[in-house]
């Protein structure tokens, strides 16, 4: 009845990603053995009062705000538990505010659940608390994981409202690298009821509509500003699409296949190296192997600039010592 | 891929349970053809991006402010759309506005949906804006309904925490009659691993525990008080446990059958005529079939009390002239 009876740890369970995740991990009869782990013991019951209240056959879930006792013996562990990003709060401080929870989550998991079989990584900036998260847990790198699908989700609505067609007609949308102002969107395969991007940037039309150059360029601003759209409109950040696209992609892992999205996923090798960003994957025992990014000039010059932006952050992180230098990640996890 | 293709209107989908709702339609593979309905545009475009965020496949979900619009040619309508309580509000004043927005809702039904197969009410006080829609809309009675699970769902919750088993291993937990302080918590089938209620109010005990007499007066104090518990420890009134039966009740509904919760249901005759209250159903082709509930002597007391309550309510609204006079309804609506 549930794809899987392992256990998954929820943490950050209270919050608005979390809750919501709990509810569509069940609703998806993607996992019914879920450990709810938040330090806000009030907001957390309350939460999984209403899990209980929902009355999922099978359901056995489990609160606590002991992480340790969440993550004892999980196959499966999400997390959105990070900081948010407060007033008067720099960039720099939510960076290493979320990278220090994610040391901390890697370190635990690596004292209870070494066994553990994906992870995904939810809280920003993602690609580096995903990547420091790999590096301490001591997992290998095809295990842990971070969302990257709403960029790529974003620029699928955004071309579908663009066209007027439905999200479906809108294929091949990817963007590459990191989330943020740097993130690569690709024109790769991208196609509108068949027709790429490329000759809808000349002269072809669909459903009477065409797409200039400066439409284009506002699409791409529109996907890198769509989370913040979401602040501007709801009041409060995206928590639907991060939960149900990280339950996909749980999915994707659990039946080796059939996510369609991009994933936040370690580079070893590569043009790439020693990064985690979004890419295509396949899934194998091991978990998520990424394929490099292929793309026009312009597609791999915008990628390469988002993989320097990632550098970069990676390193304020080593300089913080929140990470090893880059040649001593073995000694702190010898699956990378 | 879908139970229905047919159209779902979600009235109130900007609002917490609102949107939850169309995520769980969408994710339960329950339905695809979407209207959203909200008055508050920046939070209803806000839900509806989330929404496309998620990419849910072969989607088909639109936005708008217009109630006509979302309804013209629905199937099926759920709607949370009603005013909160506010500070200073009383309870009078709750039915009033709530009624009059069940009027509208009613009246709207029939003149953009008179073929609508199936209407959840989940506003407070539900049994009353139940009724007032149902009157209003012309809808044959078994087409309107309640949310009435919750109820049910918390006292299960309860005993199982009681006994410390499974969710599952408590059956027959039943609530008839109205939500609320009044509501009937009846001892009927209830079961904890398959020892009846009168047993364990008895010497009979399972995994160790008994319930004295006054343990299950605080159990049932503790369901009458589960939405308040919820406020308190969350900060806000439940919206997870209400969207996600009420999918399921519309499950029930198209798949004629298999909801195993009691519904708010309209009784036009035998000991609870007039009324819409909870209790077991059948499905019909013409929708629910209210069972009348049986119990012992003690149960039928508390039940008739709820209704009699239910009576009172319905007569103030008959007073404030939301809903005519019950002799005249079949004026309004020839199907009762």
């Amino acid at each position: 009845m549930y794809l899987t009876n392992k256990k998954v740890a929820v943490m950050g369970a209270a919050g608005a990603i979390g809750s919501n995740m709990v509810q569509d991990l069940l609703a998806t009869g993607t996992a019914n053995n879920i450990a709810m782990y938040d330090p806000f013991a009030a907001g957390l019951e309350g939460a999984a009062e209403e899990i209980y209240h929902c009355a999922f056959p099978g359901a056995n879930v489990t609160w606590t705000t002991d992480q340790n006792e969440a993550l004892n013996g999980a196959s499966y562990i999400l997390s959105s538990g990070g900081a948010p990003r407060n007033e008067g709060m720099t960039r720099e401080d939510l960076l290493k505010g979320n990278c220090e929870i994610a040391k901390g989550l890697g370190e635990s998991i690596k004292r209870n659940c070494p066994n553990a079989e994906f992870v995904i990584i939810i809280f920003n900036p993602a690609d580096i608390t995903g990547l420091t998260t790999l590096v301490h847990s001591g997992l290998a790198p095809g295990k842990v994981s971070t969302l990257a699908a709403l960029d790529s989700t974003r620029l699928q609505t955004k071309l579908a409202q663009h066209f007027g067609v439905a999200q479906d007609d809108v294929t091949g949308c990817r963007t590459y690298g990191g989330h943020g102002e740097k993130m690569a969107v690709f024109k790769g395969d991208l196609a509108v009821r068949g027709v790429k991007i490329t000759e809808l940037l000349g002269s072809a039309t669909v459903n009477g509509k065409s797409l200039t150059a400066d439409e284009w360029t506002q699409i791409q601003n529109d996907v890198r500003g769509g989370g913040a759209r979401i602040i501007k409109l709801r009041g409060r950040s995206s928590f639907q699409s991060p939960s149900h696209q990280s339950v996909e992609m749980l999915r994707g892992r659990i039946q080796s296949g059939g996510y369609p999205w991009p994933c936040g996923v370690y580079f070893g090798s590569s043009d790439y190296a020693n990064v985690m960003m979004a890419a295509d994957v396949d899934f194998g025992p091991d978990g998520l192997i990424p394929r490099t990014p292929e793309g026009d000039a312009e597609d791999i010059a915008t990628l390469r600039d988002s993989y320097q932006h990632l550098c970069k952050m990676r390193d304020e992180i080593i300089g913080i010592g929140l990470l090893p230098p880059v040649a001593n990640w073995r000694d702190v996890n010898p699956n990378l």
